[in-house]
């Protein structure tokens, strides 16, 4: 089945007509759709099919407790209303890189195995890359069993909804210690590679990020009678620092985004008591996202006295530089380097964005492929890449495979 | 029962453990409660309880088809957690005020009627003062069969599981046709009264007021990885239109609040691709209102623009200014003033607030009492009022209800 016909089975499953975003969350149909797709690719190749504790999808060409094994994929889930790249296209390229290595009659000196893990979005249960963390050990039993949805559904009872068995859970340390190496292809999420004109590129390192609450909380008062010297209104220094985080953001060289905000009682004619918004940052190095952070909340602080309201700021997550195999990375650069017929050239970037290859970089030789994206665009249903350049990512991550499993 | 009996048996309805504030919206389970509640005081003092086709409630003292009745009452609904105060005060004062001139042995030679109008903070459906606009005609049926509340359950739907038959809504020009005078009292939601020092006020105005609805649209992306160059974010704008509308209202001497917003996808890691707010403004007089609207929607579309976002913006309702009856706002004052034994002076003064007399006012001669609130707070758990201010309000409109009714 060539990559196009992949792309064009896929498209269909869980996309929204009324936003043309996909909405494919861990564990619901939508989910259950993408894995039985995924299983049928797996078995119409003739690959051993398997589905791990933490309901992560294998499938294994060759034998994979041969050990150091070359492993490939991505994942399938979706942010809300997501677009049909992130995720999809390394998994896709993963199927077509196989079906490539065949026709070119390569031979592999050690296993392949392809990979789609689990809820790697976190759009249902609040926390990016739950399969990868469990079985990393980098998210334990328990945390997981306090993960809830927005209607108070459980990992474990969403789990066992949807047919696994949620008791096997945990870290699963064996079945990491037999990949040599990961390599994740993935559409870029911004437009360096646009702005260069390159393909194809090779990741350096996942930027350090985080979540930051922050809660300003007033009094609900009424909107039409409550003089404004009387008022504590926390919209006003949830405004204010809006505006903040943008010139922090763009004086440190990094990103900076509230994105998300829920209002209490959030009524037209009513003076909220409580705004609260989510930060979201990133930057290229510890200090720069230090100095943005401690800037804003400086400033937050600041607003809030001056308009008589309360503030409190959670960091609600974090994760450090995640700097990428710097010898694997190497490998990548030489193999696809050396490719003289397509001319590729293969700069190596940073990311923003948090993938299952930063969660498992800390346990296996790991490695990103990124494929051009013209707009920058993610997250969205506007979300694109060219099928040339696609087509490119598969020849690149054949070549990869190859250059990897060949000794 | 004593003023203090009926507060106390009311306070427990529809009040929410989790916030102290009351849930009482219309047709609910809450609001049938009060309703029962209603009834029953009704017919405990032998007065003639009925419902009126828009489900309003009536407890006559005398026989409403001699017309030129008096009318006093006001609501039992909430807006999503308010206060006690809000509308209850009003017609508890009103079975209170009718206990007192029954022990004064008070004559009257017109019908003295007690009204509960029905959603009138219009939380559930989204409209203020349904009960009243129907009965008035200043919402068709075609408009009430549209509203609809969150979970897609229209009015007609609402009414008939509440047992009211929905067919008999519309306009009721031969029960106002009946009413020679409504007076409401309610609960200062400002703090002019604490200011200068009195008890009781009477209404001059409701000042004009509109919500309008602002819509910014940007596009949707990844938080991480697209440059802030690269961003059409509209949050940047809603931001910076919340500061502006504070500082129109400030010029303009008026009041001006973003007090609702909904923002998509809202997910903490994805910049919106829509941030839509609305404005609350209301001002003395037109000119001002016009001033604070026309400023903020001006510097909106500069700031939309600056941001590479969209803006749309909707009026979504408007009442422009309710002057109350002159002749019997200048009565009740009179009739207050003669009270040398309380020694009540009655401040004469405007509000933000929209209201049930508001809406008679077009079509009956109508006045209102407000009560002293210390804090000024309502809308809100917080909301409050001094037994011995509730009292003297109880007083007072005795006083008004007896000298209109006397002749």
């Amino acid at each position: 089945m060539s990559f196009h016909s992949m792309w064009a089975e896929l498209l269909p499953v869980g996309r929204s007509s009324a936003s043309g975003g996909y909405r494919r969350y861990a564990w619901t149909g939508a989910d259950t759709d993408c894995r039985a797709w995924f299983r049928e690719q797996a078995e119409a190749r003739g690959l051993t099919y398997e589905t791990d504790r933490n309901g992560n999808q294998w499938a294994w060409l060759g034998d994979p407790a041969a050990g150091n094994a070359v492993v490939t994929g991505s994942h399938l889930d979706s942010v809300p209303d997501g677009g049909a790249f992130d995720g999809p296209l390394g998994v896709v390229s993963a199927f077509a890189a196989l079906d490539e290595l065949r026709g070119r009659g390569a031979r592999l000196a050690r296993p392949l195995g392809i990979v789609n893990f689990g809820d790697e979005e976190g759009a249902r249960f609040g926390l990016a890359c739950v399969g990868s963390r469990l079985t990393a050990g980098a998210l334990t039993v328990e945390q997981a069993h306090r993960l809830t949805d927005g209607d108070g559904i459980t990992l474990p009872q969403a789990m066992e909804a949807a047919g696994h068995d949620p008791d096997t859970i945990g870290p699963d340390p064996e079945r990491l210690a037999r990949i040599g190496a990961f390599v994740e292809l993935h559409v870029e999420q911004g437009r360096a590679l646009d702005l260069s004109g390159d393909r194809i590129g090779i990741a350096s390192a996942i930027w350090p990020h985080g979540r930051w609450r922050f809660d300003f909380r007033g009094e609900a008062n009424h909107a039409g009678t409550t003089r404004l010297a009387d008022r504590r209104d926390p919209m006003l220094s949830y405004a204010e620092t809006v505006l903040a985080a943008r010139r922090e953001a763009e004086l440190a060289g990094a990103v900076a985004t509230f994105g998300k905000i829920a209002v209490e009682p959030n009524g037209v004619n009513a003076i909220p008591s409580l705004v609260r918004g989510w930060l979201d940052s990133r930057a290229t190095d510890q200090e720069s996202l230090d100095a943005v952070v401690g800037g804003v909340e400086k400033a937050a602080r600041e607003y809030a006295a001056a308009h008589g309201a309360d503030l409190d700021v959670v960091r609600e997550s974090f994760t450090p530089v995640v700097e990428f195999d710097h010898a694997l990375r190497d490998e990548l650069a030489r193999i696809l380097g050396g490719d003289t017929e397509t001319d590729l050239k293969v700069p190596v970037l940073g990311t923003g964005a948090g993938h299952d290859a930063g969660i498992l970089s800390g346990r296996v030789p790991t490695a990103m492929l990124f494929v051009r994206n013209p707009t920058g665009v993610s997250h969205s249903p506007a979300e694109y890449a060219a099928e040339d350049d696609c087509v490119a990512g598969v020849s690149a991550l054949a070549d990869v495979l190859e250059g990897l499993a060949r000794t």
